[in-house]
């Protein structure tokens, strides 16, 4: 990676950016850059970045890229900035791309149920536009409400209902992106399946900002389901709750979606529910069969569960679900959560979390866990005392542990988070050498002089 | 492209591989190498490949690449050869590289539901092998019962049941796979869910031998749904068959399969069946609420159909199903059937239909057609006088006509059965020059030297 010194190019930059780009597009006041430093990772590189431009437009991005490239100063895509990992974090001498006002539904076609989106368009916003039509936006972070369609491809989000639907990428059918260097490309097409040229939409989907810049989307709309039906089963431990998940797989069920929440994130949703188990299993059925398989669901979970509610009315159905919304809002009011998000295959869910609080037990940091047990996808969470100016060493060293527990496992070090900076220094362990570096032979490829996103997800 | 003259390069290569495979894995007798010239798709290039290499181990085809690299000698991946697009078609001076006694399935994970595989593993016996489990391998496409897993892989199939579980990729959770230059590389991984690096996985998949040799994956499985439902329905035409379709997806309905059957591909089947009607709309529902569905696509269907039958029994269904699975031995008894495979928007499968009827007529040149009508995805099957010497010229323009078509109404040249070497002069218009170029360098990182698969995919 060679990039200019920041001085010189970086004013000769924001002179041409000041030129070619429509009037209000660039923030420059140090005041207002402090906020694009960081994401919700709460990771602040050194320095502040050099300004923000504010695209609301395809040839804005690729006039903003082509003087950046020529210029080699580094750019930073950043959507709502919710990301977790660390992705959208720029510091000293980067410009950050903001793509959040580019953020018009283009078309929402029932016939072919899919919308073509600009990258900005609230998650939260997609759904309830296609809702009115009664189709959905499958894939749904928990930060539906806040991120961006661009931001999800970038990091393939997933969310409650992937256990069934699929991560990001399996709704994204083609993309329009652009290159380092300013060249528009697009990639894939309106249709559900195609195979001509290699799956650079797939390529795209994931890549954290660092390959090219998604302008709009092409994107995946399902039927909003009949029915759905929601079980709600405590437990004696969350191991006995992921052994009655893996009772759910072997049964051949495929629910909508399958939650586990541990004692302690319990405890600090609220003590009442604490009371009622030492771990909860939340499951939903969707579709025609949604009560059927409730059913058997609850027969399954019966004998194994301490007890075991059923509803099919969507309000109570929410309720039931509450306990797993509140949990990261809950876990803020006892300190700084570090969320990790590492996944496992799926019967190692019971051992992973039993080592998880033996590395909890060793360095004596809390650990709290959330998973998508249908994914095998588990969120430790270390909650750190926000007083202290940086994450303590035993928060480190707990965190590296878990990482090296996935692996291990066979598993991951993020299941739907990314890598951003954060798990940065654990990506050749998972990756292997040969890999590793044909991933980088990939990212030349679209960006020689690495100006997207450097120092990110590889 | 720099592909060394055959004749020094080839001795010189078929002298280290006998010096460094095991005894027997070589064939270079041109009487057994003819039928490794070509594939289902007819197509044979000039002249004989030089050998075949008979790979039973991943080190095997490590050390035949090593040596194919250093001497700069094409190699074609070569799985069963029931391609339909010419991919695993070798000419003079080309190594084929065949994987088909690599065809070990490694394990079969009921808890994780997953199978690690070798790529020589044919399709249906994993299928039966999960089956044994409760299980299977959800993607079927109709040469299920002759393809390899790793053909289905490098063409990224599709199959009946991918209108609701997904093409081939959407089974691949992992691979190893051998670089041009020998290296061997793994990507994926064991869990449903990982974002770490860029998506080699998806990159590989649909690759058609041209970025790396698979030589091991592991794959997802599904339970076997709890119930099944199917329908046959018969129509005054295909459009009429094609808008019904369309009344289903509208309606939220998501089924299994649904497959549509014009009719002359009925009369070639049985003309008892065209009597029945001028078009055939087969769907099938599956899981829990099979039943509720197939009701629901029942009276949909019945104001829009000359005639609905249903049924939950499976021999009944595999009945129904016929019509469809005898489409392509029957239209053999006609001619030399030529598959095209284009996708379109789902909504505009009735406007295909018209246009290809006209371009069949305009051309003098008889066409069936066969659809996934959830996918969009149509196969016009032109069939020619299996006496003539070369595909007349007529047929030629009927089909570049057809793959116009699939782009001006939004779609691609090839929904499942990949660009092979007949629909390589239509790839740059649908991809267009800077996607186009930006797969170029994508190839060069995997292959600098161009020695894999030359000639085909882009
Ligand atoms: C309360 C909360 C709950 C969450 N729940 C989930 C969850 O359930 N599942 C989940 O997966 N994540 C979750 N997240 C993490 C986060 O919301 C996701 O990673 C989300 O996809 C980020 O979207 P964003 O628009 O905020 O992107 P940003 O944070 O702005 O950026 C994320 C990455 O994408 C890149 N990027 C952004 N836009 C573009 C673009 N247009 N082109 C190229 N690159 C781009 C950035 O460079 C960066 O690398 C949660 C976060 C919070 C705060
Ligand atoms: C009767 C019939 C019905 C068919 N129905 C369908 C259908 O429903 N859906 C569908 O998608 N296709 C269908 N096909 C086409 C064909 O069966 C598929 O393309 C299949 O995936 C090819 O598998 P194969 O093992 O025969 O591969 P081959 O024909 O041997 O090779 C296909 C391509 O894959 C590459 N390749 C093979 N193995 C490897 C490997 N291990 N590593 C890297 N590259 C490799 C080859 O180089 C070539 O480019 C049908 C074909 C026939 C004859």
């Amino acid at each position: 990676m060679t990039v200019a010194p920041p001085t010189t190019a970086s004013a000769r930059l924001l002179g041409l950016l000041a030129r070619d780009l429509p009037p209000d597009r660039l923030t420059t006041d140090p005041a207002a850059l402090a906020a694009y430093a960081t994401d919700r990772s709460g990771t602040r590189p050194d320095g502040l970045p050099l300004a923000v431009a504010h695209a609301r437009r395809t040839e804005e991005v690729a006039v903003t890229l082509r003087h950046a490239h020529a210029l080699r100063v580094p750019v930073v895509p950043r959507g709502a900035g919710t990301g977790l990992s660390g992705g959208a974090t720029a510091g000293e001498g980067a410009l950050v791309l903001d793509l959040s006002r580019m953020n018009r539904i283009l078309e929402l076609s029932l016939d072919d149920q899919l919308a073509v989106v600009e990258p900005g368009v609230i998650t939260a916003e997609l759904d309830r536009a296609a809702g009115g039509h009664g189709l959905r936006y499958a894939p749904d972070p928990a930060s539906a409400a806040l991120s961006t369609i661009g931001g999800n491809i970038a990091t393939n989000a997933g969310g409650l209902r992937c256990a069934k639907y699929g991560v990001t990428r399996d709704s994204v059918l083609g993309l329009e992106a652009v290159l380092a260097d300013g060249t528009v490309v697009r990639t894939g097409r309106r249709t559900v399946k195609g195979v001509t040229g290699y799956d650079l939409t797939a390529l795209l989907t994931g890549s954290e900002g660092t390959l090219a810049v998604i302008t709009s989307a092409t994107l995946r709309l399902r039927p909003v389901p009949v029915a759905t039906a929601t079980l709600a089963a405590y437990f004696a431990s969350f191991e006995a709750a992921a052994e009655a998940s893996y009772a759910l797989t072997r049964a051949g069920v495929e629910p909508a979606l399958a939650e586990l929440v541990d004692g302690p994130v319990l405890g600090a949703v609220d003590p009442a529910l604490r009371e009622r188990g030492a771990a909860l299993l939340l499951v939903q059925c969707d579709g025609a069969g949604a009560e059927i398989e409730a059913a058997a669901v609850s027969r399954l979970l019966a004998p194994l569960a301490t007890a075991v509610e059923t509803t099919a009315d969507p309000a109570e159905a929410e309720a039931l679900l509450a306990a797993r919304r509140l949990a990261l809002p809950a876990l803020e009011r006892l300190g700084r959560p570090l969320i990790e998000d590492i996944a496992v295959p799926r019967s190692r869910l019971a051992e992973a979390a039993r080592e998880i609080r033996a590395v909890s037990a060793r360095h004596d940091v809390p650990v709290f866990t959330l998973a998508h047990a249908a994914d095998g996808n588990l969120h430790p969470i270390i909650v750190v005392d926000p007083s202290l100016p940086r994450l303590p060493d035993a928060a480190w060293e707990a965190a590296g542990e878990i990482f090296a527990l996935a692996l291990r496992l066979g598993g991951t070090l993020t299941g739907e988070h990314g890598v951003g900076v954060l798990k940065r220094q654990w990506v050749a362990d998972e990756l292997g050498p040969a890999a590793h570096s044909l991933q980088r032979r990939l990212k030349e490829a679209f960006d020689p002089r690495g100006i997207l996103n450097p120092g990110k997800c590889l």
